[in-house]
Order: structure tokens, then C-alpha cells, then sequence
């Protein structure tokens, strides 16, 4: 602890469509703020702007709070990115922004990829505390997974690991929406199972409802659903057996299904290793907060308190003190 | 450097088979010397006692020509393995053999696994010389991957990892000896491309037989050899999206086709990549010595030289001084 730095990081989680921001302090009190919109839809300098307008925002309702500006500021964003830039988002269109662009004048700021940044999270609060090498897997309107090694969520040689939704799970299956054949997010991610069971039936239905009506014997939402933990199934085999992990953590809309989705994947897993135990699969602790809490751990990094988080009590496993 | 130590290590790569032992000094001078039987056949004891009598011996030799018994000694050994024990090994049959069993009394001794520490060897000394994050893949009569993960070979929570060759590659293929389905090894080892050639023909060849074969226009022969090629890069497109190597490093057997298998499989890893280039393929640099290399930067290790072998003058890259 450097007692001689101010007591509270600003904390930003970027989305494609939304931003939530916090303040977090030292010994892990959270103030979360209300969302607003990225504004996404008037260009990615109009984002960078509206970013940097927020965490001004929060800074100074910071400065008014705690009579001092934030000793850092911790940013998680889409795509690829680096502790200090904002390589290329798609979703967002920005191409090199450095992370001064996003951040009031002379503080200190680190950015992160969103889904390693939720996994640092998970990793040092939540469902991975006791982990040192997991996997966490958000399944959302896309799939991309945390690869947690030694502690860390690890990013590869540039960045751009993590995207086991892309990895081929049927190579010769169904084309997915990036141009590849088969992938794991075609069929297993929330937006996936909604799109084949629309395409199967002509019937609309969200995630949620085709796991109902899986439920209720529904024979498409059947298949579909089958499809989905299969394809997980799969997926999660091979990272168990390339990588290791004592622990895997779901998380994303479609682990709220629950036991309904955990025991299925589980078994189908545990079918697919023939000569090791599986690992156990937990489901997500900090839901929709990850990557908002995983900013904080970085803000936290930038003023060059890299344990950040270790000791706080937050005890969000039970749903406790984060608001 | 601690100039208080004795100037040299013993190294033992322990295959199924045959062991490889041999001296290497603090500054990288080999003497590598004539490969013995591990007497398998005998049952996992003899194998200790055979294994420390090699050590014992190379000891010995060490000793008349350094006039000091060695510094350390370091350990390649198959199965699943920690720095102190030889866990399990599926092939020996050893359980729970404390890497004290192996070496003369009083000795520094590190165990390492077999694959891995011929990543560790590649990654000091050979291909992966300028590379953090890469993949050892040496092909042989089996397949598993060492994944170098900022400069160290990555054994995940347990050091069951790296099983890359029983991932699966087509979840409904063919039968794996594992007892899994579809796995990478059971369409591009060695012994697999061997062992579909003959099943699918009658005719018995290797697989180095089967690549001639397979050029030569033999169209079951480019059959089988197209499966193993495909089925290689099925699984490089997993690996390369989930772990963003900088470099992949093929070995064994099979990598000596050279430009035969690497051409095919880098046309076939980039058209199952939409999104990102994959990264270069390079055939590995030490061979056969890969283990026993590996073995002696962990006899260094076992000393308290971490870093031991960056400063190698030895340029195994143009086949240089080993011996």
C-alpha cells in the first residue's frame, strides 16, 4: 500500500453499446454509477470523447466525494488492446487510440481487454479466488473466454488469444457470421441458439426461451439446445486437455440457465476425456460487474499497486457489498 | 553465474525405450554420449535402478574428466511429472518416483516433462530463440505440445497439459487408441498416417513411405496424408485463436518431410483463420537432442541458474556444436 497516494480509482467498463462506470477505493468500496451510451453510431471519435467525458464525469464526482482528484483510472474495452493503447475495436471502429486519449490530463491509466479484464476479476474477487489456471467463458451474444495462467489472464504474443468462440468445434459444420466454418459461438452462443431455433421453426424466441422449452420437451429447442452443450462440450475438452485448468467458470446470459445448462455441459465434457477427470465447471460470480471491477484492479495497477484487490472483503460470492 | 559451483551437469532424457545422457558444461560445451535401453520390459523398478545407475556412471565420468562430481543433474522423463517426482507414466509404469531415486546421493536434481522440456530446450537454444509465446509440436509416434507461454514451457494446474494431440479434431471421427473420438493423434502421428495407410490399402508403409507415396501421386497415400494434414491444421486454427502464439515450432518424425507437410498445412491453417493471419510455422532446431538439452537447463536449475543456456555461444540454429 502506498498510504500517500489518494483512496479511490476511477473504474470504466466499455462496451460496443454501453458504458458503466465506478469509483473504487482502496480497501475495495464501490460506488457504481448509472450506464450511458458508447454513441457508438456517431463514430469512434465521438466515442473516444464520449469516454474521456465520463471518466471526467466520475473524477470529479470523485474529487467532490473524497476532496481529492483519483490516484488512476482503469478502462476495460472491445478488441484489441494493449495496457496502453486501444489497438482496433469493429465493434467500435477505432483504430490506435493511446489510453490518454480516454483520461483526464496526469492521472495514471491502464486499459484491458474486456473479457481478460472480467476474468482478472474473477480471478482476484470472484469465482477464481481459489484458482491460479481457469478458464472463464462469458456466453453472450458472442463467446470469447479468459485464459488465466499463474494467476493472470493471458493474452498471447500480441493480444489476441482468448477467442475460443472462433475455434472449430465441427470443421465442416455451419458457416459462422466471421467468415469461418464451425466455429463454437455459431452454435453455443446466446444469440446462436435463439438464430438456429428462428431459422428451424420460424418461431422468435430469445436464449432463455429455448432453454424453456428444451425443458418442456419442445423437440427443435431440443436439438438446438443439444447443439449448443455439444458444441461446448467439445470446446471445453480441448482446453482441458491443452491447458489444465483446475477450474472452469461460465458466465454470460446463457450460464443463468443454471443446472440446466452445467449438467449437460458437465456430463458431455466429462464423455469426452477418455483418460482424465474433468475440471470442475462454477458458474460466473460477478456477473454484469466483471469487467467494471476488473477496470478498478487496473486503475489500481496504474498508480502502481499491482495486489490490488487481494485482500478486499467485498464477498461478492454471496451477492455481498458490491454497490 | 555462481563461480562456486562445479563447472558441469548431468542430463538424461528418459524415453519409453531408450535413455540419452550426457555432460554439459556452465558455458554450454556438450558431451553427449551413446544412448542405453531403459529395460522397460524389467517393470518400472529396474527402470529407476537403471535410470540411476546412468546417472551414476555419467557421474563418474564427469568426475575423472572435471576433476569435481557434477553440479546438478536434470531429468527428462515421460508421463506426468513435477519439478520433484516422476508421477505416472502410462509407458513405464512408475507411480510417485521421488527424483531423489534417480541420481547419486547429495546431488541438485529437477525432473522435467518430456515435451516440455524439449520446449524449454527449443525455446533457450533452438527455434524458439526469439520467441515468448509459441507451440513445440514434435510429431512422432504420438503427439502433445509444449506451450510456451512468456518464455516457459506450461504445464497447467496439475502439468497434465499440453495433451494437444488428443483434442479433437472431427468430434465424430474415428476411434482414438486413447478411447476418445476424433483426437489430432489418431490421423497425423507418425504412426497414424502409417497405420491408415495400410489399413485403408493393405500395404505396409511408414509414414515417410506414405509422404513419397502420397508425391508420387498414389492417391490413397494423398489421401491419408491430406487427412493428416488437415487435421493439423484444424487443430493450429484452435490453438492459434485461443493462444496467439508468435510462432509455431514442428518437430519430430514427421516435420522431416520439411516443405511437403509445412506448404500443405500452412495453406490449410490460414483458410481456417478469416480473421487474423496465422502465424509462421519453422521446423524445430535441436532433433533428437531437443530432451537432453532441455534436461541439462534443468540440471542448471536444480543449481539455482535459472538462466543458465541464453548466454550459449552453441548455434544449434545452423546445426553447430553439439556434441
Amino acid at each position: 500500500m502506498r498510504e500517500d497516494l489518494p483512496g479511490y480509482v476511477v473504474a470504466l467498463d466499455v462496451g460496443g453499446t454501453a458504458m458503466k462506470g465506478g469509483l473504487v477505493t482502496r480497501d475495495g468500496r464501490v460506488t457504481a454509477l448509472e450506464g450511458r451510451p458508447t454513441g457508438r453510431e456517431n463514430g469512434p471519435d465521438a466515442v473516444v470523447a464520449a469516454v474521456r467525458a465520463y471518466t471526467g464525469e466520475l473524477a470529479d464526482l470523485g474529487t467532490s466525494r473524497f476532496g481529492t482528484p483519483p490516484a488512476g483510472v482503469g478502462l476495460a474495452v472491445p478488441g484489441f488492446v494493449t495496457d496502453t493503447t486501444a489497438v482496433y475495436s469493429a465493434n467500435i471502429g477505432w483504430r490506435d487510440v493511446p489510453v490518454s486519449a480516454f483520461v483526464p490530463d496526469g492521472i495514471p491509466a491502464m486499459l484491458g481487454h474486456d473479457v481478460r479484464t472480467g476474468g482478472l476479476a474473477e480471478s482476484v474477487l470472484g469465482a477464481g479466488r481459489d484458482a491460479d489456471d481457469f478458464l472463464f467463458l462469458p456466453i453472450g451474444t458472442g463467446i470469447a473466454g479468459a485464459v488465466v495462467v499463474n494467476g493472470e489472464p493471458y493474452g498471447g504474443a500480441r493480444g489476441w488469444g482468448g477467442e475460443i468462440g472462433h475455434a472449430p468445434v465441427w470443421p465442416s459444420g455451419e458457416k459462422c457470421a466471421c467468415g469461418q466454418i464451425g466455429c463454437l459461438e455459431t452454435y453455443a452462443s446466446a444469440s446462436a441458439v435463439a438464430r438456429r431455433f428462428e431459422t428451424r421453426t420460424g418461431r422468435t424466441a430469445t436464449a432463455k426461451d429455448v432453454v424453456s422449452l428444451a425443458q418442456a420437451g419442445d423437440q427443435d429447442a431440443r436439438e438446438v439446445f443439444g447443439d449448443a452443450v455439444e458444441a461446448l462440450s467439445i470446446s471445453l475438452a480441448s482446453y482441458v486437455l491443452l491447458l489444465d485448468p483446475s477450474l472452469i467458470v461460465l458466465g454470460g446470459g446463457l450460464a443463468e440457465a443454471g443446472p440446466v445448462l452445467f449438467g449437460p455441459v458437465e456430463e458431455g465434457l466429462a464423455a469426452r476425456l477418455a483418460f482424465r477427470e474433468p475440471p470442475p465447471l462454477r458458474r460466473a460470480a460477478l456477473g454484469m460487474r466483471a469487467g467494471m471491477l476488473g477496470a478498478a484492479l487496473l486503475g489500481w495497477r496504474a498508480t502502481g499497486e499491482p495486489d490490488a484487490g487481494r485482500g478486499w472483503s467485498l464477498d461478492v460470492l454471496r451477492g455481498g457489498a458490491v454497490s
